[in-house]
């Protein structure tokens, strides 16, 4: 071969451990708070979560361990190659060696499944029978119905509703794989016929299905049903670190000694974090290494949103996060990135941006269909509409190293492909899309909730 | 890890060279003829194949050479992993050891671009600017679309209307990737004018659609136009021998030291014969394989149609073929597996199946798709459903070697992932599906045009 544009890892040389970035963070992340406004006990999670994820989700440890019966199952799929976009720094003309870790290989599409064949594991391991969750644009739902499956799981899974009529294939992955999956908001929980009540022809919100999936978990008082988040938390972007900690060997065997540029995409966090947060630490560090999570610029946290503590649900059942948030009452408006539209982002990393280690971007749709399609010409691999937020961002860093005549090394997270999202690409093609901004008259109506709530300190 | 459940070539182990059959049957195959009933010269395609891939279509060297270009495309992708179908094995308590070669890993997700980048490649150096071409399910259609996106070559794809109406994200698919696409039966051609003229509302059939553009290329008289096939012919198949290829490597790694059964579906041939050939090959030197090609009941080419000379489509524009047909007026029933729908069967496997070399079986839609959910299920993989053929007939046998007791080694080619084909899995879930096999009535009535037609001898 003249060049290499595939770089595999051997199953020997998969990690064996997590990476956990609280370890490393020059200040602790303001703890989560319960209903009496005090710092969370792990008892007061227990009615939602298995007690070992709990432990996961409070821990310190700097590497936690993957448990042998994961590691059979990640191996599936993992190591995922990295690869080098040879194409499409042709195209641009770039002086950029651009490469993306292709979480797309997995049997659901994207990374997903990293933490929910994880998930699944514990609960299992725990004695939980049944599993609830929400999903969006279908993603993590059909990952949790494929990890249930693989572990001997019965899944639940509330699916925002404008996603569940827009996407039916998503649903028909979910049911092959054993789960079911319902619209939400769903006549089935309280918190749905609220929001039913209130307004029959909702479109829903994450925040809504989570509320669903979080009161199905709490009302089985024999334990046995739990609820499982494929974001946002801790434990759950820890499982994700995987993707990380194999680029690094992969970037190493490519003979690349500096990363100059970490890009992701980001809605609640998991598929940025578990690129990024290995190269967090070479920053804590460090090393100068420009750290970008992307969000569109219909849904700006991480760029516009206040840092505050809410609600992770619309319904108020969760706990409160420090996390830069639009408010738990908001209703994202309707572009295709269904996986980037939650309210609020993960702590860490709204903590890591606070702490400047991260530099937010939000892009508009757009800008990120074009490089989708670029990349899609190029590279071969049609990418998920989320993904391309992080391939748009790929193109502008690549189009200022052509500018500056730097050899910069760019990697991106390509963390799903976009075959089930072809509507989106067919409404582009055909002029059928629009870009959105969030006014200053949104964001102010829907942050104006978040008062009650106290203010956290930045470390 | 405990178990190998995946075994991996590094890009460096990548076969070199394609494998040709015919170099080692025992008897060669009859020769595909002209209009004028003689042996086709190649100067009687050259108006629809560019001179290099009708060179590789009549060659009788064993092994062909790769080109350097080719293998760079190849490498995006390939080698494809080898799974040990561990979880598959234990639901079905056998004693075999079942391997699957896992084709969906492709951007296009099945084994389809294996010798769509070849014959994309080939027609660019012969000067070629766009490609023509039929697609039935899509696959092909996506495939040759991918291709023709990676080398910077125009595609046009006529889609069986059926699915066109059915499978709109294929088509979708196509577009992304830059490719034009339209429903066949179309009113571009005098071939589809003159079926509509016929019949207005028909589904269309691959037949009708090869007719349509092999018309496209033919009309282009500047030579700058050719059609490509994604099956059937030689060259098709040699491209495909590849995955076979690999596997051999890769069971070698897993230290198996003997193949017992190989198992591929059967639409024109080629993925059957990507895995089968180098197989064949060992059979021909005396190894005791069963090699078995599955088909649908609905469309039994090689297990009930006759071994006669005909064409390839449906207008009668290409050469004769001698293979197993069902004639070429045939038009399908509609299944699924709109992937297994042709009227006949690729020349180079119908004549070694009357060698005996390889032993067609035929399956109901049914038991294909309770097969499939039990992969999916077990496996986590959801299978295309010309796939699930070749996993029911490996369950077959799976279950005849646990009655036997014996520790067999079975092989079966994933030839592609079922995310498009969602659809099937959802009508078969809720019992909308039914079993249909063709009748010796409609047997007889599609077979008796063939008449008009020499019939080939068996060497």
């Amino acid at each position: 071969m003249t060049k290499r544009v595939k770089i595999l890892l051997d199953e020997s040389e998969m990690p064996r451990q997590w990476y956990n970035l609280a370890a490393d963070l020059p200040k602790p992340p303001p703890p989560p708070l319960g209903p009496d406004g005090n710092p969370l006990s792990p008892e007061q999670l227990s009615a939602v979560f298995p007690m070992n994820l709990i432990e996961q989700e409070m821990t310190t440890q700097r590497w936690v361990d993957i448990p042998q019966e994961v590691l059979e199952m990640l191996v599936r799929w993992r190591p995922s190659p990295l690869h080098r976009a040879v194409h499409l720094e042709k195209a641009l003309g770039t002086p950029a060696r651009i490469y993306y870790k292709n979480e797309s290989v997995s049997p659901a599409g994207s990374h997903k499944p990293n933490t929910a064949v994880a998930q699944a594991y514990y609960n299992k391991e725990f004695g939980v029978k049944k599993m609830t969750t929400e999903t969006g644009a279908g993603q993590w739902g059909s990952a949790l119905a494929f990890a249930c499956s693989l572990v001997g799981l019965e899944a639940k899974v509330y699916m925002v509703r404008i996603s569940f009529d827009q996407k039916p294939f998503r649903k028909m992955m979910m049911q092959t794989w054993g789960a079911t999956c319902v619209a939400s908001p769903s006549m089935e929980t309280q918190a749905g016929r609220a929001v039913l009540e209130k307004d029959p022809d909702t479109p829903g919100s994450l925040g809504i299905a989570i509320s669903e999936a979080v009161e199905e978990a709490v009302a089985d008082k024999s334990g046995k049903t739990k609820y499982s988040l494929g974001s946002v938390l801790n434990h759950v972007l820890l499982h994700q670190t995987i993707i990380g900690l194999e680029t690094k060997k992969q970037l190493e065997k490519a003979n690349e000694k500096k990363v100059d540029v970490v890009i992701g995409c980001v809605g609640g966090g998991s598929n940025f974090a578990g690129l990024s947060f290995p190269f967090i630490l070479d920053k804590i560090n460090g090393a100068d290494i420009d750290i970008i999570p992307v969000e569109p610029a219909s849904c700006p946290t991480l760029t516009r949103a206040p840092y505050h503590y809410d609600f992770g649900d619309n319904a108020g059942l969760t706990p409160l996060l420090a996390m830069h948030t639009l408010g738990h009452g908001f209703i994202p408006p309707p572009i295709h990135a269904g996986g980037l539209r939650y309210h609020g982002v993960a702590p860490l990393i709204s903590h890591a941006v606070n702490l400047g280690l991260a530099r937010p971007q939000a892009l508009h749709q757009l800008e990120c269909y074009e490089a989708a399609m670029l990349f899609a010409r190029t590279e071969g691999i049609i990418p998920a509409p989320e993904t391309s937020h992080a391939i748009a961002q790929t193109i502008r860093e690549a189009k200022k190293a052509k500018e500056e005549g730097k050899e910069k090394v760019i990697v991106f997270n390509l963390s799903g492909h976009g075959l089930m999202d072809l509507v989106g690409y067919d409404n582009y093609i055909h002029g059928r899309l629009h870009d959105y901004a969030l006014s200053e008259e949104e964001l102010k109506k829907y942050t104006e909730d978040l008062k009650q709530f106290p203010t956290p300190h930045i470390g």
